[in-house]
């Protein structure tokens, strides 16, 4: 297929990749910012632009890949006849596309995408939705030449997916961090719990995480505990995550 | 050497496995309860004992594997005169060995441990510290034979190391939970979000965690993140759990 992409950034980058490595032609690829398009072209010899109106409509599909507030002010200006449309946002409703073409739908990988970080899309997972099954089967397919995990997700599965992945990247890191500061105030390497992190995730994917649960909150070791809340005395927000996080695995725990 | 175990859990089981894996004799394993002893003793060698007076006395090195309270209580009866005697434990001082033996430390692997899962024990970081420099010098030796990773930390280091593995696991562990229950609550396949668990913990090891942090709470994205807040209407825990970790990581970016 041909597949021209709006915008140019994190994702715009790794879709435009995983498609053109599966042999789809990128025709167009469109930023703001004319330098921003260039570097994204090149890799994928596509044609760099940064007028909307320099848009061909030959293109087979048009990929928007710009943030959430972009897309709300960009649908208002783009008119695309009946080329499929598709937006990348695990967040917003694909009626947002209604005015811009007759075909249009959601493509999102929930994945934290690192613009020179090399990936095997393979295994990159996409939810999708249609705006109406015809459509939806055109994104499915589209979608099934670049990975074979392709999920047809509601609007109300995908926002509550992207909430879940702000749970397991955003936080998750957010909890990595205080533990890197934890380790740089001791003055002892972070790479020390790098084996454990990395178990930590591995064993996310044996089933049912509440067996996974471990430690002193769930043996509820109210010594142990409180041990580590005097290591903590001295920063009240992260003894509140302590306090917190102690409670919810219990909670998590024994319901 | 000739290395005896007290203890018969996750953590003696694969200590033990480690050591008889790299040509140490494992002599005796001690449990309580003699079933215990015997399923880890007929794994590498050893006589299983429930007594701990059948302890001999001819081992090079006794490791202690126990629960925290278990280790304080047992100390109290444990005689093993110039024995190197090692606690497994990141919470404790080593002083509690100090009635059982003239050489003692720790032997503390931040891991979480499965009974039954292989793991590669070369990757296993050992925090030590011994009675003396010479007894500290053994246990890096002795330690030096299963891993490369020895680190030697002060008791404060390693209480402060263990707490920070709180965060990582059994915290993080908490976090995969909240995200598998809203998939289950969902209908939609946890297994989506495997291929983000693994990419941010990766990049837990990419330096500052710090330059990782991204999603709505970073960028301070209201509409988002009262999107999500609205998602966890019905679950006053969850909910707080959200705007704590979004002020948190929002903190932790911004300082």
């Amino acid at each position: 297929m041909r597949i021209s992409f709006i915008g140019s950034g994190n994702v715009a980058t790794h879709l435009a990749l995983a498609f053109y490595g599966c042999g789809h032609v990128v025709e167009q690829v469109w930023s703001r910012n004319i330098d921003h398009a260039n570097l994204l072209a090149a890799r994928v010899e596509a044609q760099p632009v940064s007028d909307l109106g320099k848009l061909l409509g030959n293109a087979d599909a048009y990929i928007l890949a710009i943030p959430d507030d972009a897309l709300f002010e960009l649908a208002g200006d783009l008119r695309l006849g009946n080329a499929l449309l598709l937006h990348t946002s695990g967040a917003t409703p694909i009626e947002v596309l209604k005015h811009c073409s007759t075909r249009y739908g959601v493509l999102w990988a929930p994945q934290s995408f690192v613009r020179d970080a090399a990936m095997d899309y393979s295994e990159l997972p996409f939810c999708i939705e249609g705006s109406d099954p015809k459509a939806e089967e055109e994104i499915a397919a589209l979608a099934g030449t670049v990975s074979s995990h392709i999920y047809r997700t509601s609007l109300g599965q995908r926002q509550y997916l992207h909430l879940a992945a702000v749970f397991v990247n955003n936080f998750t890191n957010g909890l990595y961090a205080v533990a890197q500061q934890v380790c740089r105030e001791q003055d002892v390497p972070f790479e020390i719990l790098y084996p454990i992190i990395q178990t930590t995730a591995r064993k996310a994917q044996w089933g049912d995480v509440r067996y996974q649960l471990t430690g002193p909150a769930v043996r509820n070791d109210r010594k142990t505990i409180d041990a580590h809340r005097r290591l903590l005395a001295h920063d009240k927000q992260m003894l509140e995550v302590y306090d917190l996080m102690t409670e919810l695995v219990q909670k998590i725990k024994h319901g």
